[in-house]
């Protein structure tokens, strides 16, 4: 067990400095050194988790709202890098980040200093309805954060508020692009005018979008007409017939097994296929096709490169978006600061670094551990694994939880690592060190 | 015109002291007086709006996304109060507060303080997965903000990110409320839990939400199977085919037909009844009924309580909700201290005043210029009227524009008033004063 004998470094980079919230405190690694390191140097655990506070605040949101789905309470000022600090004063290395959404830790000096920062005041009280009165710095802006990291030959971007936002205004893109396709030359016709009102065709075409089985792509009526991962999401709520093919079921380890994953992900893609037709035939023709490239909440599902670029071609062979608010530019601006940090820091390589020293641990743990441990998978820090059933899987994540690590299920029986940008290899050692005596007891 | 002949007065009211940003500056209004004023005097105009600095933005902006909405480019942080300043050093009185969305005015004070207290920074730069990790102080914020002003009866609540996130959820609840009590007893069916993954029946069942023709109620795709406002936010959209009735179209004003209004919203009440029994008949049973107190977007179209109450009673012979995000806890924290400061100030009943000024106002130039000017109507500070045609209507705001008023318009020919609630007696006078010049020189 490599991983097990290495030796916890702390890593102290230079890409801090001193905290600027008062009120707060980091504790510093290297007391000797120029830079100030805002993560803790490890799990504490006062009491079990949920402790007392925090099952007194369930209790009380459970009057307002029903609070079933919370884990704990969380005292977010006391949080920082990897480690979330609930409030019974539990600290926990987080691989989980808020379901994969703290990219460089919790209370980063940057972002607070940002905030404190008199020129960006108004940004956080001033809220624009950004598609008639943007604000002056809004292209700047846009350049600096989202067209900054945006793939080669993507030069152009609306923004939204959130990830189902995002989704349903892209559904209503591809509508539009291919009726305008259809349409050619001529405009709007009356007929068309007049039944788009009253929801009917040929004003609201009967298009479809085609999803893939496991996939989630968010929860608002069109968004949750293209996902399939967990029936709670789905059921009772009226939707769209739209097709839905299957997704590749990779085996592992792939290199043992690539003939078989081969024949798996051309017999989704012939699927793809057979369902465009048979789609165009009732009438219902697809008009785009959605598809995550790791179906997360479906079980963290893998497909290869060369799937996804023959569903692409398939697609190939086949965008008046508005809203008041069109996202908001507080949260640009903090954006553009957290894309800066991962450039600055060289964040992303830091990831795959630590990624690899992860994948490399789970798949040790899984040589020893078979009856607990397969289908070791992951890209960069996303990684993942099966465990037997969601039995074994909860009380897996329980136990970790009252060790001191956070971590999140998916799928049936999976469990996902979602840690942040600033996990570097020792958190990774330190995880693999606690449940590697996790699993040592476990029953 | 008792209005344009009363002394402009200046409301110096005791809500906020100094203000803590620094780099901007507050015109005092009442040097003399303990508290500053974070209002201008008055509009000031530089140059023809758009000037040449928003142009020029525009230009950029159009290379990244469609920017032909844009009516130009703000500086929020020369910005306050009722007034709205643009990038050309442009100040204007702002009558329609971003698509109704600035409760307070521009650059308050009391919110500019809020951001810098180092207490408050967390929650600004650590956004939870509100559901599973909630913040320490989540449900006192609740308290304090939204269930502070919640209807009587109304105890619980769910925060979501934006409006058309709320009325999705909204819809879900009411299907998962209306199959459950059809449901009774037992639990999920397994043939419901494997049809719903497939987007089928009995799993998603074929219910429907019934809407009034002229509604808006947001642009995802289940909120925009019950708007009907305008045909460009729905044509080429696959839509549901779910009941739309008539909303009742007042003739003003309101005590001279009384008898003609009472009958028309019969006949709406009576198209719902109708719609109900059809569209069970059609097994797209109607599980609820959205309607807005005011139907804005459509036109400003009012309806009596009595409409309301009747609806409601109809509504009677007749809620599992998650998301990552679930809402925004900064935004919270924004939105219990503007609640604060709208008790402390009294500033609702500072709306019902001025609005009763403006509305005054505009019956006044109605009588005056009833070639322009038609249907004057209003609750508080919401008030509009008709113009000819969206011609004359869109000139009318142009010509406004340049003459340092902000105004919106709604429906196919309608000008709605949305300002903020520090909108007062002075400005509604300051408006109409400016309103009056245009029409006596409109042509």
């Amino acid at each position: 067990m490599a991983f097990l004998l290495l030796p916890r470094r702390l890593a102290c980079r230079s890409w801090h400095n001193h905290l600027l919230v008062s009120g707060s405190r980091y504790i510093s690694q290297a007391a000797a050194k120029v830079d100030v390191e805002f993560d803790y140097d490890g799990p504490l655990m006062k009491t079990e988790v949920p402790g007392p506070r925090s099952q007194e605040l369930m209790k009380q949101l459970n009057m307002i709202q029903n609070a079933e789905a919370v884990h704990f309470f969380c005292n977010y000022e006391e949080s920082r890098g990897n480690y979330l600090v609930d409030v019974d004063g539990n600290r926990m290395l987080d691989l989980y980040s808020q379901i994969s959404s703290v990219p460089i830790g919790y209370s980063h000096p940057a972002l607070a200093k940002l905030i404190q920062q008199p020129q960006n005041v108004s940004t956080f009280i001033n809220r624009p309805a950004l598609g008639i009165l943007p604000p002056e710095n809004f292209v700047d802006k846009l350049r600096e954060s989202l067209l900054s990291v945006a793939p080669k030959g993507m030069s152009q971007l609306v923004t939204m508020a959130c990830g189902s936002c995002s989704n349903e205004n892209a559904f209503k893109t591809i509508f539009m692009w291919y009726r305008s396709k259809e349409r050619g030359q001529r405009g709007f016709s009356k007929e068309e005018l007049e039944t788009c009102m009253i929801n009917q065709a040929p004003g609201c075409p009967d298009y479809s979008i085609l999803s893939f089985m496991g996939a989630f792509h968010g929860r608002t009526m069109g968004c949750l007409a293209a996902t399939h991962s967990k029936a709670i999401h789905k059921i009772d709520i009226p939707s769209f017939d739209w097709p839905i093919a299957p997704f590749p079921r990779l085996k592992y380890p792939l290199e043992e097994f690539e003939k078989d994953n081969q024949q798996e992900e051309a017999r989704c893609l012939e699927e793809v296929e057979d369902l465009i037709v048979k789609y165009r035939k009732k009438k219902k023709t697809v008009a785009g096709i959605i598809v995550e490239p790791i179906q997360s909440e479906g079980g963290d599902n893998h497909a290869s490169d060369d799937f996804f670029r023959k569903l692409r071609d398939i697609a190939r062979k086949p965008y008046r978006i508005f809203n008041t608010w069109l996202g908001d530019p507080s949260k640009n601006l903090l954006l553009a600061e957290v894309i800066n940090i991962i450039k600055r820091e060289d964040l992303l390589n830091n990831a795959v670094h630590a990624g690899k020293v992860l994948l490399t641990g789970l798949l040790d743990l899984q040589a020893r551990y078979p009856q607990f441990i397969s289908r070791v998978r992951g890209r960069g820090t996303f990684c993942s694994f099966d465990t037997p059933d969601d039995s074994v899987r909860n009380k897996l994540i329980l136990i970790a939880r009252n060790k001191g690590v956070v971590l999140g299920g998916c799928g049936d029986k999976s469990i996902r690592f979602r840690p942040t940008l600033v996990f570097r290899d020792h958190h990774a050692h330190l995880f693999l060190n606690i449940f590697s005596d996790i699993l040592a007891d476990f029953k």
